[in-house]
């Protein structure tokens, strides 16, 4: 076994991390891709900020070099019902209206703004690339969870660096992009992300989830398609 | 005189505001345009955090609909003098020297931040521009200063929002970006920016501006070939 000094470094990536189902599967692929993970959550003022929490504990169990949770305060804008409490959760919603209409669970330019923190965070610990969990099969029907909005975001974030004046482009990387939620759901059990940590639901009570929010609907869904077992603790009917 | 009920109501901007002599003209030039604007200012944790006092002062001065601080704390990240008091703030570096390096005041992805925080509250309060007080002639080297970026950045706000789905895209309006210096303080002047109150200086003390930092330097020589009264309180040179 020879170890040449010459050897190429670890990569690093900087890897956006909720605490939901999505984001932990994408940490677990960039761990499995050999990347040195430095996670990020954002604080953005969610009314289900138990994911923070549980999103800590994922970057552990996971193996993130570190992580570390930014505050930006959203909700001084308003205009979501993930960050407005007087505006409600919309519950039952069919996958294929969630794919048609933005609902009012979008938080404005949410990922513009995560992904910028990202990449403040990036030039800050020298990654090379930034992993996100965006997906846009079974997704909520917000914007920016598209193809597009992700390679405009990459060019931005090259002309925006030192990095990419010096010529060590940053690349977005979004590995779920084409992933059915069963599909995601199927990597990440392989990848031995532990679901019962991770927090999907928008509209928590009690630390259990709704089971009827769009997070949750399209989470059992992945579930039931992948024929895996939902560790997701739900909140019992009569307690809605 | 007829007013017609048809009558397009009057557009409205975000205005990204530090309190500085750059973002203040860029606001006076938004109100000139006959704007409806929306002063946004973006507490990041920055030594200079004097300017925010100065931007609500200006804000109100120069015809704001409103203004808003929004808080993020770059400073979690690092790597800048601007945001970490153990890095100094270079002084006396020539405008030549500027557009060379890139000098340690920069803070990783700052204006894909605040473009980001200004996208949210465009997004919210039904805005079809931003405009943003980039410079790209008299600038201090940063790479997100550059006309090449700020284009970069429009394709992320249309793709991004709800406004580039339904077909209204969002603009993103930079009127300083070609001109010098001294062309931004005649164009302030005419258009009545009360420069006394604006403070640009990186490293003020007691209120008062360096006059060595890269933004004093630049914005001495502004008023010095515009062939205006300076009116920047700076430091007497035994207090440095």
């Amino acid at each position: 076994v020879s170890c040449r000094s010459g050897a190429r470094p670890t990569p690093r990536a900087v890897v956006v991390l909720s605490g939901g189902l999505d984001s932990s599967t994408c940490l677990a692929e960039a761990r499995a891709e050999g990347r040195e993970a430095h996670a990020l959550s954002v604080d953005y003022g969610q009314r289900h900020r138990g994911e923070l929490a549980r999103a800590r504990r994922l970057a552990r169990a996971l193996g993130a070099r570190d992580h570390r949770v930014v505050k930006v305060d959203l909700s001084t804008f308003g205009g979501s019902a993930l960050t407005d409490p007087a505006i409600a959760v919309p519950k039952g919603r069919s996958p294929r209206r969630m794919a048609r209409d933005i609902p009012v669970t979008y938080v404005p330019a949410r990922n513009t703004v995560l992904l910028a923190l990202a990449l403040a965070h990036a030039e800050t610990v020298g990654a090379e690339e930034i992993f996100v969990g965006v997906n846009a099969i079974d997704y909520s029907g917000y914007p920016d969870c598209r193809p597009e909005f992700l390679r405009a975001f990459e060019r931005v974030a090259r002309l925006a660096t030192k990095a990419g004046v010096s010529g060590r482009p940053l690349r977005i990387r979004a590995p779920l992009l084409r992933l059915s939620k069963a599909e995601i759901v199927r990597l990440g059990t392989r990848l031995g992300v532990p679901y019962g940590i991770t927090q999907s639901c928008y509209d928590p009570v009690g630390g259990r989830a709704c089971g009827r929010c769009d997070a949750c609907v399209l989470r059992r869904k992945g579930f039931a398609e992948a024929g895996l077992p939902d560790p997701t603790r739900y909140v019992a009917r009569s307690q809605e």
